[in-house]
Order: C-alpha cells, then structure tokens, then sequence
C-alpha cells in the first residue's frame, strides 16, 4: 500500500526531477499500479538483491517486509524476510559501491516501525527512547537499523530508517494486523459499513497517513544526512490521540449516523497486544530535519477523504 | 581468555554440580586450557552450529568473537563472526528445541558489551540507555541480543545478554584493542615492564576484572530469568574510574616505582575513539539480579594479583 502510495506520489510530483526513472520491485503488482520499470520477484530468493542493486539506482526505498501478526505466527519467514534480505540487499549495494571504486554510494531510505519499541514505556518516548521490541517484527526491523546505520558509517551507502507510525486510514479491506481497527473504525462508517471496535476508547496511540508516510520516504531520501551524525534511526512525527478522539473526528466529518456504525466488541487478546503499544512521542530530531505529519486526527481522516475516498 | 577463565572456575567450583560436565568449543586451545572435552571448529562452517547443538548442552556460554579492532578492519569477517555465527547457533538451538517436542529449552548467555552504546551519553548511563553504537563490534553484539530476546520471548531458548564492562587486568600480552592500554598501565609495571599510556589521566572508563565476568557468565546461567521481564540484555555493573585513580590504585599497590614506568605517549587515533566510550553507569536492575563486581580499583588490581600475576 504504502510503496503505490510512494510511486505514484514520485511519479506526478517529480521530487527527483522530470527524467528520473522509477524501478519497481515487489512480489506482484495491483492493476492500478504506478508507472515505471516493474520487477517480480522475491528479495529473499538467490541472487535477486544482487541484480537490483546492479542497475545502480541513485535511490533505494526498503519497504519489503512481511507484516507483524505474520512475523509472529511464521518466525522462519519474518526473519528471512525483514532482516535476511534487508543484509542481502545492503551486501550487494556494499559490493556495487566497491566494485566502482566507491563512486556509488545510493541513498537508501528504510521504512522502519515504532514496533521496534517494548514496553514499559513512559507517556510519551523521547528520540533517545531505547529499542526494547516485544515482537519478531520489531526486532527485525530494530537489527535492520543496526546493519543499516552500520553500513552507512563505513561510507557503502547512505542510508536512513524511518520508524512510521501506524498508518491510519489505510484504504481497502482490513488486514490481519492488531492495528487495523484504528482504521477500520474510520474508513468502514465513512462508507457506510459496520465497523467493530475491539479495545476501550481510551486507548491513545501513534497514527500518521499514508501520505504523510510518503512525504517521509521522499523527505529522507533528499535530506542532508550528514546532520544526522550517526544517529540514522528516527521516530517519525505523528498525532497522539485516543479512540475516543478518533471518534469524535469522525462525528464532526460525518456525524452521529456514522459513529453509530461502530460496534463495540472487546477482544482481550487484542487488548494485550495494544497495551504494549507506544502512546506518543515527542520527536524533536524529525521535526528539526523537516518531516512533517498532520498535527490533528480531523486532518488524517480528511487526508484519507482526498486520496482515497470513493463512495 | 574470558572462556578459560570460565572454564576453570566451572570446572573448580562445581556451579553446575559436581558431576557436570564441560564441552570446550573453540578454533584452537591454550595448552594450559581447562579440563573438559574439547572440539576444535569454527562457529561460521556450514552444519558446525548444528553439530555442537546435537549434544543439547543445558547450558550455553556463547563468547565467540572477533574483538572490536579486527571488525572495523575485516567488516565482513567481523558481521560474519559475530552476527551470523549466532544466527547460525540460535537456529540450529531451535531446531533441536523442537525435535525434543519443546523439552530442550536451553539456557544461552551471551557475552556482549558496552560497545552497544555510543556517544552523545549522560555522564552515567541508565538501563534505558539506547544502543546506537558507532562500531561494527558494537552493532553486531546489539542485532545479536535483538535475536536472542526474541528466540527467548518466542521460548526456543532461555537466553541473556551481558554487556560486560572493559575487562581490566587482562593477563598476558598486550593485544590490538584500543582498550589495550587500561591493563597495559597496570600489568606491565607491576611486571616491571614499561608501559605507554597514549590518552590523558582524565580519561574515564568502566571497568571490571575478568573474575567478575566470569561470575557475571555463571551467575545468569543460575539465575531466574522470569525476572527479566523481556528486556534481557542487562548493563553489567564494574567500576568508574579515571587513569589518574587506575595511577593512584597502582601507586598503592606497588609504589612510586612502578609508576615511573608508565610513559605519556598520547596517540591521537587512540584519543578519538576512547572518546566515544560510555565513561559511567546506573546498573541498578544487574545489581537487584545479584551481579556483583568490584568496588575499586585497588580491588581490580587485587584480583590480578591474585588470579593471574607469576613474577
């Protein structure tokens, strides 16, 4: 969702200039894919990171990765995957830039996750918060910072890893991630749909949207990374609210008809994995360098409206 | 150095038991090693990590590793070492985990350090400090406790990871570690040798001596782990001091003599990385699990004196 999203936000904005080239790399392709070269094939497989990184792309988004409730359920896969492929991948990179006698040097902007934090945490985590994840997930993304950070010090690449909030509203169905109530609860009543809501209304998390993910990836990979002083791992701004602010924004876009869409429907297993869950941040390094997210939920769902919403 | 001092005090101490028994893995062996079975192999050849798995030893002490100065020099040796050859025994530890039915779940402590974190720091380091750490040694002991928590979590294994303080006094030779120099001071004038000392005297390090790694490694295979809560790599406890208190302490012990035989030699490279170097900590969570170190360094040079020192 979030690569489309990129794609097509690279193809019509022309942040890299009229004549850049956009490769697209994935497993398959939706029909209303973005333009560019496309690719099919898994970064996991024998020699695959190695002919991707032979066509030298200036500029490299890292956002394969099996998702969280996968990784949990198929360890092998999570690991080989969201880490085995990210080294594959950085390998073959380091290997290009040796083999032009260190004239390339690509960008390399990584779509990390705040899951690389466990907790206990205190209200709100500062920048210096340390990586203590509580699931495969996050400390595949955690070690994949490790490598990246690492290769970026010896000057192989140039890399950044951006740790996203939970992206919110996502478009589409709903997927098998804990989190996807807090888009469902939004996008499901705005077309008119039943929606269920599995944890108490005062649960607060972390959201940004997917444009402003997009925006992220694209900050990152002109950015001047030379401020980032070997502290290539950063927590992505974002806004702090509970369910029942969500809520609440909801009624003022749609009304009292919408919000009654939402059923309550407590499920404890749900519950335990949103209580280890990161409440807010206070991301001074990233506002510093110049990303920027939305700075109310009214504004993500009105975002969701003008990108996504098609009744 | 650390593993035979290990093994002669496992072996000497009956921690395990009278009738316990020692598998000694290692590329090659002292000839005064201590007393055990012994298998000459290297951790990295394909199907090795398996075969010493076979033998479902209850009990794993993994310190294999190149030191910090040779992977900065060999990056690839260095990540092949002491990521991937973890890797290899985490898996191989897994797999005999579930060949038993989930009857061997083996107790792993590993050997890491303070090379985990890097500068900007505190004075004094707390438990939740970060590790972002700006060398490749450091990197690769961080992802690898990132694995050993999440094989743990997922219960294949029970594993714990010691971030153990510079060891000090190292016995024998002096060895190419920019950390070299704090036992240099130390060992060489108490044997009447002259030593170079290429930092200043305000320099602050953290320090332990390798009896009281030793009893670190013994004492997270004894303890209860269901304490850890999750975070299990712990923030050993040693003693801060600066070289002009190591001077003092040798001064003390062996008088203005052997003071005499330390040369100022300051060394530029050798000053910028000692730098970066994490000068105090808070290691209040290791000592609540009962982990003891000295507490001077009037002590740390006792325990040389007693342990290791044959003028």
């Amino acid at each position: 969702m979030l690569g489309q999203k990129l794609a097509h936000r690279i193809s019509t904005q022309e942040t890299f200039g009229a004549d850049a080239q956009l490769l697209l790399f994935d497993l398959s392709f939706p029909l209303d894919s973005a333009p560019g070269k496309k690719i099919v094939g898994n970064l996991t497989a024998s020699g695959i990171a190695k002919s991707v990184a032979a066509q030298r792309p200036d500029v490299i988004f890292h956002l394969a990765a099996i998702v969280s409730g996968q990784a949990e359920k198929d360890f092998a896969l999570g690991w080989d995957v969201n880490l085995m492929a990210t080294w594959a991948l950085l390998n073959a990179l380091k290997d290009e830039h040796e083999a032009s006698g260190g004239e390339y040097t690509p960008r390399l902007v990584f779509a990390s996750s705040i899951a690389v934090f466990g907790s206990p945490f205190p209200e709100k985590l500062s920048d210096e918060f340390l990586s203590a994840p509580l699931t495969s997930y996050g400390a595949q993304k955690a070690a994949s910072e490790l490598m990246i950070t690492d290769f970026s010090r010896k000057g192989y690449l140039d890399g950044t890893s951006l740790r996203l909030p939970t992206l919110c509203v996502r478009p589409g169905k709903a997927n098998a991630a804990a989190s996807s109530f807090f888009s469902c609860i939004i996008r499901e009543p705005l077309n008119r749909n039943e929606a269920v809501l599995p944890v108490a209304e005062t649960v607060r998390h972390w959201h940004a949207s997917p444009r402003a993910a997009a925006t992220f990836l694209t900050h990152a990979a002109t950015m001047d990374t030379q401020l980032l002083n070997y502290r290539r791992a950063l927590n992505m701004p974002g806004v702090s609210c509970t369910v029942a602010e969500q809520i609440e924004a909801l009624r003022d876009v749609a009304g009292q008809d919408a919000v009654g869409l939402i059923r309550r429907e407590p499920d404890e297993a749900i519950e335990r994995i949103v209580k280890n869950w990161p409440r807010d941040f206070q991301t001074d390094r990233a506002l510093e360098l110049g990303f920027k997210a939305e700075s109310s939920f009214d504004e993500i769902i009105q975002v969701y409206l003008e990108d996504d919403f098609r009744l």
